[in-house]
């Protein structure tokens, strides 16, 4: 039985796991003050060309997002995502747990367009009653999107242009964003990110590591007393060693880009295999998440060796799937989803 | 100047205003135990025909709101509402403020369908990764809607049979019940409602009171300790007798019920004199709420005279504008949105 | 029997209620946007010669408490208080459900002194793992306080000063305001809290009001967008009149000063009454609450004619009292009292 | 330079990290659903020989007091806890932000005695205003204690009668749980704990974890819905596997009780080289934190060397340090510390 059932059903690439090996009996002060952490935010500072921007370790992707959107927005404000975005279905409620309202907006193929949010903001502040209304104050985008799809860096300007123009935050949740970046037709770039983000993660859960992600505030906007307000959010490591050693191993030799290039490449090989057994394509993705739709019953007998991602009915009959590639993925996964699609 | 603007435009209803002058120099005790309390309560179980109701007092609408729904749901549910329902949109995301998520439901005239929850509650059920979603504890309907609308029992009934299978909560606003109940065509009455729904509230603002609502739970469901729990929201009044005073007058005599009837004598009176002058009207409306469409012309023209509710924009010339009737409405109110029409 | 219990056991004051009556019928519009809010704060500012503060209403003292601590503070911080302070232990954790700490500190006499503030803020300072802990961001105080003391003018300027030294926010809940400024030995006067104090609130619930407080924002540091935040806190009344109206009379003809007058002189007759029967005073008190000791045998015989509130339990065989005038107090309660006092 | 900061300071205990490295490349399910969760609660389980308790696993010690504490209280209630305790103190504020306050009781030696929280839940019912207040719905304590000092088995049953008597859950903060196990008089074992706690947890990260902490949930009490519920919180890992592989290496072959006893042997053999040179303690711990005075001058001297944990100011020339062994503590670190303080 092989899994692409995620880009998490591994532990640590072995880069970052010698890294923890390496350093496990260091003696490192606590709540991420070791030099690991230090070293880890310059490079990344370094990666994203942005000098003065601050970096924070956080533990997981949702906990990212709950501090991140809370601890940035007033508590009036609300923020606009698209409605197949991670925090408006998947989150169990964590950014209105956090007191905030998330303005779900339609998306076009998992992508929330500049078009959309500007109107949907003229509409809000044009209508009289708006006081008694959730105010815009941040505009949330997964790149890559739930549906593997990536943002063109046009489509990100006019985006970023929208929220200049009615003070609102940019966040860009970048949970497979190595994904994102190693792509080969994308035109944007880490820095180009930071540039047009006010805040972004870089994930590392889903992107090597065992857990953690790197949030980067570029514009002198992290929130004040950002210790006590991430500690009462229980998010703070007491072996902060533990993110930094990761992100260190991450970001050093250009380590985080090598694991997005070789999971699109295995995508890219997956594609072929679909493609060799005339398996349909739900959505295309030129990321490693790819989705496809199955009978029923070819998906019930795949499953009996390949262990995919249940991703929604698509009607009576049919499902669509969502199957992973990460940097675990090997040929004789690979081979395996060959043989069980080719005897299907 | 008149002003058609809303319902809560005057004061109390005289009867409302003496029973309040009548008592006020009485020595009571504080936080709602007073006798006026006790007895508006009775008066209001015997209405609803049932008389095991706990009945609470509260303060305004989306303190109601907000109070029933964080004290009734789980952490880990959210409320389904219309997306056009008032916790949906106006109310400065209290809900969520509350912790809570609003889970939007498409709406047809301002009213929730049975079978549009009833089918996003499958979906749910059979989504594998549900456990990372909003669990829907409660469905929340206005009655009447946010547009005036009512429901039928037959349509109460169907959603009530969805929440009972499904279990959730089937929560109804009334904050402007009196003109629900007092139509001439619905087959709805209170004892429908508190037989059909697990709580729901009596608007006293909107319905002749000063401020005021009556929380009504049916079943046995009062969160315990409810006092610390509205002290806590900010929502126990030190004179409680404040709103018991008022309840038990517009529950004296059918007072509530007759406010309800004047009203919407008056709403049909203004719906005579929109014929009259060939208004256009949005949504034809069975209560005391009534939606026209006015070109900006002839808005802005009326307005010299008459003041109404901008709702919104319909397109670029028109736009859609409410007035409301209720038990201060004049016959010289009348007479001036006649002549006001007449030359427009 | 007569009543002794709280200043809240009447309506509203003659002269308060007759605005109301004289108002009801104005067609207004809702929200606090009316003329007689508008009137009411700028009487309101013109009493506290702060002719640049800004004047909300809002509709109890919990509530009000809650919103103004909840919105002024930052996440990371908590607010300081009296240990017998009315948020440390009598608002049912409201503060704490708005996600903030009371730092309760010992009190003397009911009183925050400057010198222990001082000296909490510095050790917290100078611990080296305060990022850990809850930074004070406000200090609360009571004035009068819940034992009916009262702050000198040196006493507020040095807990001002302490305040401005460590960056924190001044914050006097004036609940009983009328009868603090009332005192014929106080030094403090409206415009020297309005001056000392970063926000403060006008009581009128306990002051002749039927409900509603007017909070007093001095410092130009009203929160952004009040209208939703206390939208989503529940706290914003429809009907808004019901608050400008009252305040507005309030306010005229020195009615709130002339209530805090009347009802101290009342106190002082009831003090000379409990030493006329060598009554035992639990704590001097020099406003509207009188705090005496008795016996458990003689306060239920007491209680058969005259209703006072329980307060605490002083040992196995006597118990403390609190006894409250106001502006509804008659010479019947007085001669009344006199004599339940006379035949123990 | 050594460091005897905290129980922190390293990585994790070689067999764990072995047990991660030896998993690392397993394809397994994500969010705590793999067999390694399950293995891990299954010992947990037999060495509690709770056989029904719900074992879950969460990332941190502030996280899992703020996830247990909001998880099982009422809205209404707060925890009674030890003035000294975590929660009052070292969590910035986070059970307060998660709605909730902590009754801070005093301690002796950093313990909170039964007796003193029956006399405060008494006073508290006794009071005719406490449906004013917060109510006791739950007491905190820790073991060891945030003073390295430990319960007795009978005052455990003291307070858990206490409990039982007024309806309080009984929760125990074990984030050194290990070093508490270890002590040689100590009469309290982890299934004396199970049987008289309603929930408790066993420490991962101060006792040879990365990071993770196990809850234990003994009365059948766990939160239905725990996985969204956690999930809002921030608190579900995508990589469940850490928590759990770690935890199963840790109740493999009695590795968490062997960390522990190998931490105290060291902490006696700190304590020997404080005695020969004459340090004075400052309060006597059993376990493997100690607490020891020194003067401004020889700490500023010994902390050239050594690293040790301020504490608090003592006095104006003396301070509290705090200094902790762990399995990371060697032979060489002893000795280095004995070299500097005989050097002072």
């Amino acid at each position: 039985m092989v899994s692409f059932e995620s880009d998490y059903i591994a532990g640590a690439h072995p880069d970052v796991l010698k890294a923890l090996i390496d350093t496990n009996l260091e003696q490192l002060p606590g709540y991420g003050t070791d030099q690991y952490c230090e070293s880890a935010k310059e490079k990344i500072r370094t990666a994203c060309e942005c000098p003065d921007a601050d970096v924070e370790f956080l533990v997981g992707g949702t906990q990212t997002n709950a501090v991140v959107i809370s601890t940035l927005l007033k508590d009036y404000e609300g923020v606009i995502a698209a409605d197949t975005g991670h925090v408006s279905t998947h989150e169990a409620g964590a950014i209105e747990h956090s007191g905030h309202k998330v303005l779900a907006l339609p998306h076009v193929n998992g992508k929330l367009e500049a078009q959309t949010v500007k109107e949907w903001v003229e509409r809000f502040y044009a209508d009289g009653n708006h006081e008694h209304m959730v105010f815009p104050g941040m505009v949330y985008i997964s790149h890559p999107t739930e549906y593997g799809t990536l943002y063109s860096k046009a489509e990100l300007e006019e985006l970023s242009a929208v929220c200049r123009r009615y003070d609102m935050q940019l966040y860009l949740d970048g949970a497979r964003l190595a994904y994102g970046l190693a792509n080969k037709q994308t035109d944007v770039t880490l820095p180009d990110i930071a540039r047009l983000c006010d805040v972004f993660y870089i994930g590392g859960t889903k992107c090597g590591a065992l857990c953690g992600e790197a949030v980067v505030f570029t514009k002198n906007n992290k929130p004040q007393h950002f210790v006590p307000l991430i500690k009462q959010r229980g998010a703070l490591l007491a072996k902060g060693r533990l993110l930094g050693v990761q992100f260190d191993a991450l970001f050093t030799d250009d380590l985080y880009f090598r694991i997005g290039e070789y999971a699109i490449e295995k995508a890219e090989e997956l594609k072929a295999i679909f493609e060799k057994h005339r398996i349909e394509i739900y959505l295309p993705s030129p990321t490693n998440q790819q989705f496809i739709i199955l009978s029923n019953e070819r998906a019930e007998k795949l499953q009996d060796t390949v262990s995919v991602s249940f991703w929604e009915e698509l009607n009576e009959t049919h499902t669509i799937f969502r199957l992973a590639t990460s940097w675990s993925t090997t040929e004789e996964d690979l081979k395996a989803i060959d043989n069980a699609l080719g005897s299907l």
